[in-house]
């Protein structure tokens, strides 16, 4: 019944799959927002609630989910003459997650701006643009999704 | 107030940015999970249910959605002797949505998993090993993210 692309990858569906894994914790408007605002200097709980406007509740159960599962930490501080309170901060696990949220920009400028891309990402003195991209280890890049196989590794768990 | 990685991509955050609009129409869990299906192959409403175990309703919603946003698309079929159906396969546009699904697979496979990965993604006849990177045009791998610049285009919208 499949047809490339979609045959290539049909071990992909496994119901323990990393994917799945991840989509339970990042499948929320909310915590996506979150992390990119993170990832645009964004800290303290109010500036949170300025640039994406969520009320405090929700704002507050997404940043307390996202240190839960380890993408951002709480960090203290305090303004002179007022309380400690706590800001949030991207760790490395949050920090890793930049090549996803990039690849949903390039899809989101190719499919869904009317406009040229807002935001070019570049790399480096020379500010060489930069592209998310699938790669073999030898630095060949892929852009025919049908050579792709997805296989199922020796040392992996049982599909369940 | 930023520091790096966080201050290099602080442009990221314009509120009409493409990543915000990726994340209005991906930020869900089941429509995430029909996608995953999807590159796997699946096609059919009663398989996508089997995989995923969602409601009838919660499904039907997710796909109509899926549609809507032009990531997947009905085709008619036929079994002998009953009425004509629809099955859903991935658009052009949703086809390109896997660097993002490969992103979270790989980052679901470093920090969610207890075992090696389960799946493998290799490339070609010799099966070379592929993986998600940021990449430059002269094809340099980006392996530090504090190298990276968000720059405003000249074309693009101001933000908003």
């Amino acid at each position: 019944m499949a047809e490339p692309p979609v045959s290539a990858l049909s071990t992909l569906s496994y119901a323990d799959c990393s994917i799945g894994r991840a989509i339970d914790i990042l499948g929320d408007r909310w915590l996506l927002l979150i992390l990119r605002e993170a990832f645009g200097g964004v800290r303290r709980f109010e500036a949170f609630q300025d640039e994406l406007g969520a009320s405090r509740s929700v704002l507050s159960d997404r940043l307390a989910r996202a240190v839960e599962v380890g993408v951002l930490r709480r960090v203290p501080y305090a303004e002179p003459g007022q309380r400690p309170r706590n800001e949030y901060r991207l760790t490395r696990k949050g920090v890793e997650l930049l090549p996803a949220l990039l690849a949903l920009m390039e899809w989101g400028d190719a499919h869904l701006m009317e406009t040229s891309p807002p935001i070019r990402i570049t790399a480096g003195d020379d500010h060489e643009p930069v592209h998310v991209a699938l790669v073999t280890e030898s630095g060949r890049e892929i852009t025919d999704v049908r050579e792709l196989h997805a296989e199922r590794t020796v040392s992996g768990p049982d599909p369940s």
